[in-house]
């Protein structure tokens, strides 16, 4: 990188140059500019090999034919940065789309969305020399939210804290409307969603992720090297403090439940109620961690609450949560899930999105992909260029946990998917015959299985999704597929041994 | 007092020993124990002198005459004090109580209500030597509520900054229901009321005044000296702070308004956004009054919105707000008045109580009273013993503002108030034909008059209230009613002059 660049890439933390992957490949953009957080969605034609199992007549004994072929294909890919960064990046990307023949060439408008859409768009368009078509927001968030519920499996989750297993993924529903989409980004949005076409923006709160960082920095007096200055930072105070150092729970007021209404005592009374009551002659020191906890859970409950009201007014069983708030945060997503619980008696049911920060960039992009028929073709997570969802671990650092630089791509898939027809109901259809986030024996033994024996491998379709990685990243480094040789022998076998078909796949 | 009541009296701010009038002639007591106030009613039995106009029909010219009698009435007291102080004031009062003749003989239970009846309960039994009957909270609130509601007139008020009257008291209604009570305390409370005797609590958060005054002092790190560590300090703060300076507007996300969505430039987008958005290199240094403002607009919007959906769920139109909450101050009624008209367009009306704190105790010391037929008995207020609205106006001490000690007194009128049966609409007749709190002009002359015209006063009807209070005083000191001779006059008046009855008032 030159030099400007490396004040660049210190600047906004900029790990390496890999994370805008391909960038110097790229054709479309689209950006959501939100208040804190920009993200950009941008398309890349790919050199891609593939084998290909193809019909060969000519030899009795093998009628498959297994063949290698060149091609491209395209990528989306997503990323993140703060706003107040925004001027570097744009230099950045400038720098390298300048070496994108295909963008030289087309220069198609940039499709943006979000607030910065209209503060920033001159500064925009004089920096990258392209014309910005601005997109409405709650459209965009929209058609982002419903791209990745019907296109990407196991995208929606339910937590549960104490549940059989942690994390229920949904895997790809039909049949989705209506829900509320809950947007938590700077400030909060609650939207109804009826169709593909049919939404509206029925209520919104300023109580979001601004709330609870900014209260934070305008309220402590430290030295700035004691600053948890970053909401990452927050959060990971906030998973060590204990709020009944804070927090007034029922208990405290009433000496234990108060059952006439329903309220146990470890229920919170008052947020920060403990505090208030503080003799101002003997001023005790409270901890950052609990501090941080009791915000972290006062603005929590009080969305949960909040959008089980706007639930209950419009008949809605379904809240997804979007924006860049939740991250995969366990106390964020069990406060939440227990609000919505109680304040439903168990009637709405919360969900969460592994990319739930993109929904505004994905639909912007697909705004102008709808010139290109992006419709008549379906898109699929490629796990060699995406973050997982963020660790609980906390021996990771919290770049690892929750990057700053969460990035997404996803390719467009040959042809179009379609449920099988053969299916009674697709919804309720699950291809895996072993969850590995329900099977601990199974995710331990199948992820050794993968990391010690990368030359043999036994094909099974019960770890699909472990395949798919390994496949995904193979194809990245232009291999082709290794079990190309595999898959032609076992396509042959049903002729020779009639009986279960579970039986055929075994080795 | 004695030296260990002095101690005590500089430990919890008491003034003077009149906080605690007529102390000593005790005989009923009920107390609501919140989380951070305990609110004490006590019923005393009072010397008073009244006039009576009777007829007399020796005098063929004059056949009215005026008696002075001697006799008792009941008054209602009622006070709060911090329960952290607890300890102190029931010593306090029992050293006062043991020289009430009539308790020591009478003895009756205390009525108790709030978390605090649960939790201090065996502390009083032992301090006062009584017995103690826990009353339900929200049956309290509500027969407070509607009490007040019924007998005070102008308890009521609707607030409208810039309204043509700034206050619009409302009078009493007898159709009061349905209602939604909102009691915020050190958390909060929603409860539809149906009627006297069918209620629900319907809601709660756990933002309310806790959350303000607790997030503030576990999160500042100034000098004791600097702390800010009463509510009133952070409400007096917070009227001189520039939220905007720390909050994030949609006119800062979107460069102006976002009209699409209706929302306005000036709409607070993101809570303490600004401050969120903070480079760690360069953090500024942000007001206290302006993080004060921002964090009072935060949460009284917040308990606006709650408040409108729980309306709008239940199909409900008026909300009252209890508790020790808003305390009058003009910049969180304007607050909390947009949010509700905001969010139910309109639709949903916020009123806010004189006596909010009370509603707990009032109702705590009705249970009491229902053995001595007090639904035969209306009550008035004693403006003599009370403290008036919280006044906005900045040169005034915060104690003058907003004392730790409210005091409202009520006294049993003889008779039990009826509407006139003439009356068509007994709702909307106001037998006022001035309002002062409008006409600012007559205000301003009347109250001058008053003040400068001790011996030589004109009787008009036009100035009900302040003859009302005037005459309260007289009374508290045991004169009798000044205006005897006029009445008598006046009475007869009308056989003289046939003609419009206002004339007949006129001097």
């Amino acid at each position: 990188m030159s030099s400007t660049d490396k004040r660049y890439a210190t600047s906004i933390d900029l790990p390496t140059e890999d994370v805008f992957r391909n960038l110097q490949n790229a054709c479309h953009f689209a950006v959501d500019i939100g208040g804190s957080l920009v993200k950009v969605a941008y398309c890349s034609k790919l050199h891609r090999r593939t084998s290909q199992v193809r019909d060969h007549k000519e030899d009795n004994n093998c009628i498959y034919q297994v063949l290698e072929e060149d091609g491209y294909t395209r990528r989306l890919h997503f990323i993140k940065f703060e706003t107040k960064y925004i001027h570097q990046c744009l230099d950045f990307i400038r720098g390298h789309l300048m070496q994108s023949k295909e963008f030289m060439l087309e220069k198609k408008n940039i499709k943006a969305t979000g607030g910065g859409a209209h503060k920033y768009k001159d500064q925009i368009i004089k920096t990258l020399g392209v014309q910005l078509d601005k997109e409405d927001e709650m459209e965009c968030l929209i058609n982002g939210s419903n791209f990745l519920l019907k296109n990407i499996p196991d995208e929606a989750f339910i937590y549960q804290r104490h549940g059989q297993s942690e994390y229920q993924f949904q895997g790809i529903h039909h049949d989705i409307f209506p829900y509320l989409l809950v947007n938590i980004g700077s400030g909060v949005s609650f939207v109804k969603v009826e169709s593909e076409t049919k939404y509206e923006r029925i209520g919104g709160t300023s109580t979001g992720g601004g709330d609870i960082l900014g209260t934070w920095i305008s309220s402590y007096k430290k030295p700035s090297s004691l600053y948890a200055v970053t909401f990452d930072d927050l959060l990971e105070l906030a998973e060590k403090g204990d709020h009944k150092k804070v927090d007034m729970l029922v208990r405290d007021i009433y000496g234990g439940e108060y059952s006439t209404i329903g309220l146990k005592g470890d229920i919170i009374a008052s947020s920060f109620g403990k505090a208030a009551r503080t003799d101002k002659e003997n001023v005790p020191c409270y901890k950052d961690e609990d501090v941080a906890r009791s915000l972290l859970l006062s603005i929590s409950n009080d969305i949960g609450q909040l959008a089980s009201l706007y639930c209950r007014l419009h008949q809605l069983k379904k809240i997804y949560f979007g924006g860049y708030f939740i991250r995969g945060h366990p106390l964020t997503m069990h406060t939440i899930s227990f609000a919505i619980n109680f304040w439903s008696k168990g009637e709405i049911q919360a969900l969460f999105m592994r990319h739930e920060g993109y929904l505004g960039a994905i639909g912007a992009f697909l705004k102008g992909a709808e010139e290109e028929d992006t419709d008549r073709y379906t898109w699929g997570e490629n796990f060699a260029g995406c973050s997982g969802l963020s660790s609980s671990n906390p021996l990771l650092d919290s770049r690892e946990r929750s990057s700053t630089f969460d990035m997404l791509e996803l390719d467009k898939l040959e042809k179009m998917l379609q449920p099988c027809s053969l299916l009674l109901d697709p919804n309720s259809y699950l291809p895996d015959t072993v969850d590995l986030t329900t099977d601990t024996a199974a995710r331990e033994y199948w992820i050794d299985c993968f990391s010690n024996s990368v030359d043999k491998c036994i094909w099974i379709p019960f770890v699909r999704s472990l395949l798919d990685t390994s496949s995904h990243c193979l194809s990245d480094c232009l291999f082709t597929d290794p079990y190309s040789q595999v898959r032609k022998l076992v396509i042959v076998m049903p002729r020779k041994m009639p009986g279960s078909s579970v039986e055929y796949f075994k080795s």
